[in-house]
């Protein structure tokens, strides 16, 4: 086995546990905040700090610096947060050249186009359920408005996150192989589909 | 088995054989073209003439109509379209109404939201391929040039159709349970994973 999965996913939508429960399934190594702090370890930065620093661009056009588009790359940026970015894509390039794994969030997809083969899944939800989850799996949120401003802000900057980096729209059905409603289908559906799936394509 | 499975599917992408070999796969009953004949036959209307003009709006904005956001049905519409709409969404029904089945396009997903058990299903593909498949598969276009522009009129007005009548974007991933690209997955291996999540919700 040698292709990457890659997962990206909206706030609440359980896509984190999929990929987590998919990695054990097909017994591969995860990923996730652990890349964080092996980008943290290569980079000399303290852990803490990048995960506080990471994805918080408070406003996507408050950033006047060239991005992909231009086609500036962007280990060029000389930000600090360009640095985070440049750590964390050789960290996954690293975890892919290790073969197989589940890489969760990140812009890992991009990262890794032309570089490794891929499965690129984006787990979506409806709403409801997504506040559902937030309130009584993460416990993140004492009432529904509190929820629903959480998903809000957190999809509004992995989006812009991605975007910077990417130029693309994060979340857009034909930047992936799979888009899959996990609210609708059902988690361990969805790990069971996916690691069909997956199986099916590696074995190509 | 009872659920029904909707495709709608970008011009190009093999949605349309998707749906039928998983029909097939499934042994359930596969509806296209035959619900326009159906329709037709309900209606009293000639099957071609229905053929040739449903879906073939010239323009979304040169229709001053009332539409689905100032909730008036579509089948209060004084149009000859509204009424082939209407006709279709009865056929739709009645088609559901008989049990599991696999249904290509028409706003199915729709037309059948709340009223019968369904998995939505969005089959899109990347562009070269669509090209590829309408050139040598459908044989529809003599050149690259000519696809492309046959790939970007037809998924305008199944866009615009779908539009005009749900007032909901037409490949939205969140409009739909799944959502696939045909190319990178491959035909067989969408019609695999369809059938196996079919299989599983179905149960359920």
């Amino acid at each position: 086995m040698n292709t990457v999965i890659t997962i990206s996913r909206q706030f609440g939508s359980g896509g984190r546990l999929i990929g987590k429960l998919l990695a054990q399934k097909l017994s591969i190594p995860y990923y996730d905040k652990e890349i964080i702090f092996k980008a943290a370890e290569k980079s000399g930065l303290a852990s803490g700090f990048i995960e506080e620093n990471e994805q918080k661009r408070k406003s996507f056009y408050t950033y006047p610096v060239p991005n992909a588009r231009w086609g500036i790359a962007p280990n060029n940026f000389d930000s600090f947060e360009a640095k985070i970015y440049a750590a964390e894509a050789e960290v996954i390039e690293n975890c892919a050249k290790g073969g197989a794994c589940v890489i969760v969030g990140r812009c890992a997809d991009y990262v890794l186009r032309g570089k490794a083969k891929c499965l690129n899944v984006f787990v979506y939800a409806d709403d409801s359920a997504r506040v559902k989850r937030v309130m009584e799996v993460y416990g993140d949120a004492p009432n529904e408005k509190k929820a629903q401003k959480l998903i809000r802000d957190t999809d509004r900057l992995r989006s812009r996150h991605y975007r910077y980096y990417t130029d693309n729209e994060w979340g857009k059905s034909s930047e992936y192989d799979i888009c899959v409603n996990s609210a609708t289908i059902g988690i361990e559906k969805c790990v069971d589909m996916l690691a069909n799936v997956y199986v099916a394509i590696d074995a190509e």
